[in-house]
């Protein structure tokens, strides 16, 4: 037997971004069925402070595989010049329990999972013609998710705010350089969405940067920022003047998300939420229903994601040869 | 940067068993001072049946890693003709959260780990002179759990007893080509352990094998097998009859051990058991105080052990220069 290892470079080379997308939307369907069998996880809280460490588990009927993920954030990792988070995942058959594939992404699958987690939320939320989408955010997500959401639509402009000049300077730079695309850069979160028929917002704020008074009907937001029920990126006005608003996981966005905040605030009540990404793709919610509704769709991440995610990756590594095998007859 | 791997076949040329009763002696004793950092851990049920995938982490302060072990029990491996359970552990740098190696140990670890425990459980409880050890199984775990002993004592003679006795055979055979050993096969656990000053007991049995009027004063048992609350290897009167009883970890032998079934029978009280085997090492509690005492060490195996084992195996590797690197500049 052997044990395929796959490192970023390589992952790079095996899922595409439309591929990512349809996997996920077999994910969200797959969550929407209860086809997530029994995922447990824990944190490993490291003594020194900010670090952690994320550990779970996923196991997806009709998948042959169940995964282990680990995905670790260290403050730390930023002084050595490392990526963090840091993230790997291992494969193992679900008939023998024997590990068939480490997938060390480095945090890749979390990008391509939040991606495709984005474009499918606009898919089914945003109205069809995309002439103005803002970017609040500089960083890894908003490149994969302004990316992502590029494979689905075309976008007529794209405002981009962050809060460095520096990084927002080599964000449009990049964009423009990989992209056919137009893009200005907003000198304020206000100028950025004014106008905008899309907004991503993809940052680590703890505090709201978007305010419900300056958001144009008919506006679609992903919310892909907070996972922690530190961090908040939309003012709980947003999500009070939303006709639409929609979890990837409900319980995990009452618990850390944006719609955590406006529960606790109490301009919103559950009631209020009209369902799961999974529902809204399966039909069982209704989700838009005029050109003038702003909607919001609240983007945790979901273990399902990575599963599918994963799984894909070593199958098309397998295809393509791609990958190191370390071999052994005990192993 | 680059990872590690190592597999069973690798795992075994690094870390001797005087070494692994030396780390876990440490682990321990780090687990007396408190110096085990919040471990999590998770269990993943899989939905075919019987299979269970374990996942727990750790970190020890004073070690520069933490460990993230999963193992899995698969019934249906034994009929792929598979090794069950499969272990497998990753090691992290604490400091910025990056992978540096993965063991593929296929249940090695935990092997080395048990008998590295029933050899210090020994080696704190049981008379000098042991003339005669009973051994009651015939698996991977009572061959480590013997040889593990034979590190620190000499024997004089190995009584065995095993349900199957084919397994018996070839586990006395393989003892005796192993080691200048005099081994006997008992036709029952009582001719077993009748005249036994040490008795390891180390099956699957989900009923008490032993009982107390069968033992010699002065004999210490190790008792390995009992896992989880539908094992049990002792009958409860040999709790009764203990004088000292310890566990490797007090809750888990009072949620799963040996422990667990005298505490629910009302046989012993919480008092009753003395302590765990750390505070033991640290001379915290008195162990054995005299030679006809009859001392009981619950093991059920802690996180702890394996960390310690696999950070020296990792360590060992590196120095021999075992292993295979897989290497990236992104990894």
């Amino acid at each position: 037997m052997s044990l395929l290892v796959l490192n970023e470079d390589e992952l790079r080379q095996t899922v595409t971004l439309p591929e990512a997308i349809t996997a996920v939307e077999s994910a969200f369907t797959a969550l929407a069925e209860n086809r997530l069998h029994r995922p447990g996880h824990f944190t490993l809280d490291m003594p020194e402070g900010k670090s952690k460490v994320e550990v779970e588990g996923s196991y997806l009927s009709q998948i042959p595989y169940y995964i282990i993920r680990v995905n670790s954030s260290f403050h730390q990792a930023y002084q050595l010049d490392l990526p963090s988070p840091s993230g790997l995942t291992l494969v193992f058959e679900a008939n023998s329990g024997h590990p068939i594939a480490l997938l060390v992404d480095n945090g890749y699958i979390s990008q391509l999972r939040a991606g495709a987690a984005g474009a499918l939320a606009a898919r089914y939320l945003a109205n069809p013609t995309l002439n103005r989408v803002a970017v609040i955010g500089s960083g890894r997500q908003a490149y994969i998710q302004l990316k992502s959401l590029m494979m689905d639509r075309s976008i007529g402009l794209v405002s981009v705010w962050g809060r460095s000049p520096l990084h927002v300077d080599s964000y449009a730079r990049r964009m423009v350089e990989d992209h056919d695309l137009n893009i200005e850069i907003a000198p304020s979160p206000e100028a950025a969405v004014r106008l905008a028929d899309l907004v991503i917002t993809a940052t680590s704020s703890q505090e709201p940067l978007l305010k419900a008074d300056w958001l144009k009907p008919g506006v679609h937001i992903n919310a892909v920022g907070s996972n922690h029920p530190d961090k908040q990126e939309l003012h709980v006005d947003v999500l009070q003047r939303a006709e639409v608003i929609i979890a990837d996981k409900l319980d995990q966005g009452m618990a850390a998300g944006e719609i955590h905040h406006a529960l606790n605030a109490g301009v919103i009540t559950p009631q209020q939420i009209q369902g799961e990404l999974g529902d809204l793709i399966k039909g069982k919610i209704p989700g838009r229903t005029h050109p003038d509704q702003i909607t919001v769709a609240d983007l945790t991440g979901v273990e399902v994601q990575d599963t599918v995610i994963a799984t894909l990756a070593m199958e098309k590594a397998l295809f393509l040869g791609l990958g190191q095998r370390v071999e052994s007859p005990l192993l």
